[in-house]
């Protein structure tokens, strides 16, 4: 069958080879006996744990990373914060570590193409104490006690669609699906298709509980704006979904059911095309400069998240009629964060409505005096009065100017320059980065209505 | 006392002199003398009446007119539409008599700058039994019998009023006040002031009944889409303001509400001066030529009134913000059609929202197909889809060039060109007329605001 033919092929290719996974736990091994027979471990009492998609057999073939838990026993949250990291220091010594901090500190071990997380924290033994990375350990043990060959490989094609339809992971600038959400769905739905299938019926606010893990209805009144809630097996309280944005859900929602009408490689992140803009929207740009690699990736990414967004809101603020916007980081010291607009210009003029003619005298005389003030005009029409005065801020450039002032930058980041796509500074990485994202449409929406021939 | 001494002022402009009298009545006298001694009115059996605001003795001094009525007895619609034009003619011969039609014949009788409007009736005795132009008697009678020279006095300000904000007269280009809504107001609540202090409370729908003539709620009902509901003091079954839309309803409270604030000449007709623009919109208008002067004013501007409105509805399809609309027409053979807007030039895309994510696939499927089809782009934002496609009609003048060809245009006029102004086009007496219209701001709201001063 065409169907089955789609996600076996993609699958050859999702598989992690036997060198590679011979390789990773080569590496483990190297972390676990040094951390395991370090005196300072041993000082306070510690146990080594394989943690992520390697530990669960899940694993997708381009990723050479390991994630280990230093499981801590009768230490506290300062202690952790305080010591851990001096602790990883002495036990790695000799290794190429780096250390890291999002929320928790932790260190990254690279060697040989490989990468190691390396998360010190509480041991804890019930879930429902575990708060932040101390639930991962949880996770983990949940869906080795539930995984086979045959559904790892069905989570390999969840995670892979998630990837290249542009909704996985969990981090604020991405707004996504979790590998493990991804895992508790396809375990749930018995399959990628299952899920898929469950997902082409969805409807937000989508509350699930495929596990009977909890009551979902009571976390859906927690979780009051999370448009999908599903309770987290391991601790019921807790919502998996939490992190999936309105945006993430609906890509979803639509990439299955679009899938399910008819399959395509061009779903899966292993076959995502890079296509050339097909159209283009107008774009207000700028280009940051800075050591943002000396950052964890999700803090970068959700800084550029956060200031894509604010530019938004301003330039809407300002008139714009803003259609999209976005960040692109060369996870080194260049960055760009965009807007996309229906103009770069807007007219001499603005409308305005005004109260209506039987509303208050104050409000009414308030609204004709700044239009007369203003140099604009103002009359009643229907019920309402109306008016226009001259605008002030007219280009997209210069309202994005007046902005940046209080603009979120990333940290250690400066403007280097603003510019508009098109115009004279669009050129560069950033003017490049940006032309790429004047077309706002995702590949797999381009292939799905082309029936995979890319478009001429 | 200051607010007073407006008034009073007004008033001495307002009142028709002595002589202006006495030439109307013999005019009057003349018409009368025709028709009551004309053997084919005497074959029919009629009677000759002054109606209007002659006979009512509440006429303004720059109207030398009279309305004439002459009332047939056991004639019916049939003979009134066929022969009463002829039987006329026959008694008025020798007279510079015109030939008239506005739903009904009649005839004006224009002579040494005077003008009479004679108008042939079926007698009706029961004003409940009376239809279009055969109420106008009783309500002429109605009014007699209740006016006295101070609120004669009252009525002439409050048209003058009415007439100065632009909301005096019932036909549809205007969908103003009539003469006999404005009797009725004032003797209701006993004089001019009374009126607007009643009005600066209003607050649409506005239901009521000064006479206590009917039931104003049962009324409003069967007027459901009428702001301002009022029995009919000679046939409560009839709405006297059945004319009046919200735009004049609201720009009635209004400048009722800002003239008690502080009183001005400026809010008179008489005293309307011609303000230079302050601020201009963007116009598109449509230049017209042909023999206009030859139909009823009210229907040419009827027509003229439903042009613009036209206009403005296809600009407003095609995109544009539209701000106003209006028309000029110079009473002869050059008229003028205009629409306001925020800009002459649209964007080169246009942004488009789609139906949710979860919508229908054939919805969700159609949305995506339409743009990719027409070059354009689209992305899941939020729950829904979004998209842009480029603009094809960018030009306010094409926009209104393609709308032209179903437009409604007074009778024997004809398109001479369309243009903008700002724009080569903008010139001559179309031109100039539609300068005029560009700002919106009624001469009486600018003098309110800068308390009588012109704006410099």
């Amino acid at each position: 069958m065409m169907r089955e033919s789609v996600e076996d092929r993609v699958l050859e290719s999702l598989r992690p080879t036997q060198f590679q996974l011979a390789m990773l736990t080569r590496l483990y091994g190297l972390i676990q006996t040094r951390l395991s027979t370090c005196p300072a471990v041993a000082g306070v009492g510690g146990r080594v744990e394989a943690v992520g998609s390697f530990a669960k057999g899940t694993l997708l073939s381009d990723k050479w990373e390991i994630d280990v838990f230093l499981l801590l026993e009768g230490v506290d949250d300062a202690w952790i914060e305080e010591r851990a990291r001096s602790l990883l220091y002495t036990c790695l010594h000799g290794l190429p570590v780096i250390s890291k901090y999002s929320q928790h500190p932790y260190v990254t071990l690279a060697m040989m193409g490989m990468e190691a997380d390396i998360v010190p924290a509480k041991l804890v033994s019930d879930p429902s104490q575990a708060r932040g990375v101390e639930r991962t350990p949880f996770h983990t043990r949940w869906v080795k006690e539930r995984i086979n060959p045959r559904l790892a490989d069905e989570v390999r094609l969840l995670k892979s669609f998630l990837k290249g339809i542009g909704v996985y992971g969990a981090e604020t600038a991405r707004g996504g699906f979790s590998g493990y959400l991804a895992e508790v769905l396809t375990i749930g739905y018995n399959g990628f298709r299952g899920v898929l299938e469950e997902a082409s019926r969805w409807r937000p606010p989508v509350i699930i509980d495929p596990h009977g893990a909890g009551d979902p209805e009571a976390l859906a009144r927690r979780y009051r704006d999370s448009p999908l809630v599903i309770p987290d097996p391991v601790d019921p309280g807790r919502n998996v979904g939490a992190a999936v944005t309105m945006r993430s859900l609906a890509t979803f929602i639509l990439a299955a059911r679009t899938y399910l009408e008819a399959p395509g490689e061009w779903y899966f992140h292993t076959h995502q095309p890079t296509l050339p803009p097909v159209s283009r929207a107008p774009a207000v740009g700028v280009c940051l400069e800075g050591p943002m690699y000396t950052k964890p990736p999700q803090d970068v990414e959700g800084r550029l998240a956060r200031l894509s967004s604010f530019l938004a809101t301003k330039l809407g603020e300002a008139g714009f009629r803003v259609l999209h916007h976005g960040f692109s980081w060369d996870g080194g010291s260049r960055a760009v964060a965009y807007v996309l607009v229906e103009s770069l210009t807007l007219p001499e003029i603005e409308a305005l409505r005004g109260p209506e003619a039987w509303a208050s005298v104050e409000r009414v005389s308030r609204f004709i005096e700044k239009r007369l003030r203003e140099g604009g005009s103002v009359w009643p029409q229907h019920g309402l009065l109306h008016g226009f005065r001259p605008r002030r801020i007219r280009s997209a450039l210069e309202a994005l100017g007046r902005a940046l002032g209080m603009a979120p930058l990333p940290w250690g980041a400066r403007v280097s320059r603003a510019f508009t796509c098109p115009g004279p500074g669009c050129e560069g990485w950033c003017g490049r980065e940006v032309e790429r994202g004047s077309d706002p449409t995702p590949a797999w929406i381009r292939l799905a209505y082309t029936r995979g021939r890319p478009p001429s």
